[in-house]
């Protein structure tokens, strides 16, 4: 018999992954508590729910991609929750940007009902859901992961099974770290040569071309800060990267840890977020740096 | 009549660029202070010259490849220098890491000469000099990038034409710092991961599949602290690397530029240099901070 | 009837403290793990005890002077602690420099059985103690911290009442957080004033008739430092002052409060510590910052 | 013949100083651009002069009070300057907050004419001028500090021979760097505090008698900070304090010192110049922390 599939958050992230999810596995259940969202995966070729039970009842595999762990903990343990509806056998795959020791206590609660749980740490925005080339790290038994594989590889590229349970999680807080980390080094760095005369577009070239280089200034520079685009297009909103940012220096004290530049990356962000809003998308970080330099981060010939 | 090409400063990165223009332009005239690296590239199809004078007599463009701006300063208006011995209408081009307000002092005593000068700082290493893959920022008019041009496709691939004097020295800056603090919080990062519990391979994995990715987590630490490697060959020594991280920071207070990140890794690259020696490749900086952590930073399963 | 005393922990800053009790409240119970301490107060006036349970059957208020509230956890809640042996209606003052939530836990599980238990936390080293001159911040309930005046009046001089149970240890750690970012930055300040060639001698008394002055550039520098006096006298471990810092660390976290500066001292304070040890005296972060600038920090004309 | 004196200068501080030096020696010649200034001193028993040479032509003692180091240069070395109308053996104090490497190219251009130069730095703000109790770092010669004693005897307390010409100066940015450090860290942990439901005139009480107490716990915060007093009284502008705080960065960089502390008060105290604007008086950076923090840090039961 086949595998039956269920998604339940179909939000920014979660509705182009639950988008990919369907493409394959047509007949899916999805779920969200904006029905509109959920009609919309339905004219793509997904089974409305209209609970998470319902979700729980029809479902071998639940994917679950929601803001926090505040909302995973509602839905996987709360009233009427996973915890109380899936069967024994279960799989859930958490592809929320979760905390990792939280992350630990659902899928020790849940296993305690027979049902499996792991943590999937996906990073790549809403470009990379799309594209169905998201970077997924993973926390998870071998044989969990095992099972999650084929649904993994139908939304992600580069997928890495990092450890046991939370170790995902951890992963992604670390990943974001850095790329919290090059957001605002390049901000800074760019406002400056900005100020001292370079072209943002050269340097920008320049730097792609040598040792610099990061995702920051390859992706997310050219195409949303260098054409004045902080929208929300492109990606998570700043309390989710301040989130993750937290979690790494919390791993950091836990492990007594040197972590000078992080730690100063999170007074930043916690800084930045007080100016302009932790509901502003991530990259918007170098916007509030434009407006301390009094400049704009701009090449002088746009296409 | 063809152009007739110099080369001066046969050193680490000197030696594999002078290597590739003398295959493009064999006869170039060579000089270094150490007699059996000139003949080496004599080997290679070089004419070896005995002096700066010899050099400057024979040729219309010099290319210089030397540690600092002191010794551009020797060599470009010492006694006996570029000087008093090359014919005006002379274009040198300066691959040192040179300091910029120094480039612009030296260009123009150069130009009251009718000697023309540019800037050109290159970033790729060792490694990319030998492929001919070096990223090339230059600062020059546009006259003298059109005659520079050849020689430096001869030696790179990303060459991107800055602005006037001092604008390639000052975005090879610009572009170190980033790597510098790279190197600074990528060495924290990984540390932490294998402290918590993490195999080092597979977060190096997930990150270059994901947004923390830069030339650090792509490049050097699979090719060098993960093989713990931290011998001469990945590139520039400790030194050079603060000496830019120096001129970025001065740069920035220039301007009155916010650079909360570029000042804390000055700050630890001065520590670490004291801790291991400034004569130390740049990549320890990763050796100090695994024997901060008590770690080392490997795969657990190494190739 | 006169209320009867007890005094378990007769350590560094324990013994003195006991015996300033001792001296207005001759026949208070003493006791330590180690008996020669506990004779020595014997010597003063103290009547010996030979258990915590002991002291508690003997006492109406009990004083604690311990290292960190793992010990606090053993005396007051472990088998044949406080929490046992006490009567209802005793008064635990705990001196030691201990962790805010767990102090209140600790005053928790003890008003279940009638106890009293406030936090103090104290100030001002050994020299403090001895001269009956410390700081004392008390979290205490209005009733318990009027009961509790007479014993804090015997050793200390500047005595508030700070709040509820866990002020004390929380106003504690800050004012702490305080000392070690003097303790550093006066370091830096004083190793540099060496380096650029001023007497340290005179950069003390100058900065100590300014605006620049702190408790560490009048006593500690002066007193210590600048006689190249590294051994214990001078007050707590390394390793305590760290827990502080981390303590006031972690209270900005739990409030999302900007904490540029404790963050860096804390990551500063991690490394000093991995350097010269955890259990050096708390004053040889300036020995560390003395090694790495290569100088020492000594007035010219040593009286 | 009795010392003829010239003082230049009468704004904030300049006038309180002035003043004290009248009063022991009646018939100072004062000078000001602002006339109204010059008469209030002639009614404390000045005489009024009209211009700079009109002070050097009768005076031996010049003392010069004045914002930076550019206006010194215009006063004692521009146009009609005293380098053109001070007659030989003539000595000149300045009392400015200036740079030590123009205070030496000053000194040494005077000297050429046979005009002695010394640096006085100075710390006490308003407050201490006018109380005459100043700290006082001076950089002269034996020979000149004798000359010079009398003078600063009158408008200050702690008086300290630093070094020769430029030793003032430095420590006087030394000074204030601890000073813009502890504003800014004590302004964090009094937010804290505050955020965390502690009384702030509590707090300040018990760091007062505690380590953790410096000049800015002790004076600034309850006589301004505590009271919302944000006016200009309190002492010089922000511009002032950064400037020093620079200067002694740059010292630690010539230096090649260890400078963690410093460099990050820099940056934060030019961030904070950009929010609240740099003639804001210097303790306002608490002000900018405040609005940080969303609190306001009061004493609760305010006399």
């Amino acid at each position: 018999m086949a595998t039956r599939i269920g998604f339940i958050g179909l939000g920014n992230i979660g509705r182009p992954m639950a988008g990919n999810i369907v493409k394959q596995f047509p007949g899916t259940l999805v779920f969200d508590l904006d029905t509109a969202r959920v009609e919309r995966l339905a004219g793509l070729g997904a089974t409305p729910a209209r609970s998470i039970a319902d979700v729980a009842r029809g479902s071998d595999v639940i994917l679950l991609s929601l803001p926090t762990s505040n909302e995973v903990d509602v839905v996987a343990l709360g009233r009427d929750g996973l915890i109380d509806t899936a069967a024994a056998g279960t799989l859930i795959i958490d592809l929320t940007s979760g905390s990792p020791p939280r992350s630990k206590v659902i899928a020790e609660r849940l296993a305690e009902r027979g049902i499996s749980y792991i943590d999937a740490g996906v990073s790549g925005g809403v470009a990379g859901a799309e594209a169905a080339t998201l970077g997924i790290m993973i926390g998870a038994s071998d044989e969990d992961m095992a099972r999650a594989r084929p649904y993994l590889d139908a939304i992600g590229k580069t997928i890495v099974h990092m450890g046991p349970v939370g170790a995902g999680h951890t992963t992604k807080a670390l990943n974001n770290l850095l790329l919290a980390l090059n957001t605002v080094a390049v901000s800074e760095v760019m406002a400056l040569a900005v100020k001292s005369g370079l072209d943002a577009g050269k340097v920008i070239t320049a730097i792609n071309g040598s040792s610099g280089r990061s995702y920051v200034t390859d992706v997310r520079f050219p195409r949303y800060v260098m054409k004045g685009d902080y929208s929300h297009a492109g990606g998570m909103a700043l309390a989710l990267l301040l989130k993750d940012v937290a979690i790494a220096c919390e791993t950091a004290r836990a492990h007594d840890a040197s972590f000078f530049m992080g730690n100063l990356v999170h007074q930043l962000i916690m800084r930045i977020g007080g100016e302009i809003g932790l509901s502003a998308p991530n990259h918007s970080i170098a916007k509030a740096i434009e407006d301390w330099a009094g400049v704009e981060i701009r090449a002088k010939d746009a296409e």
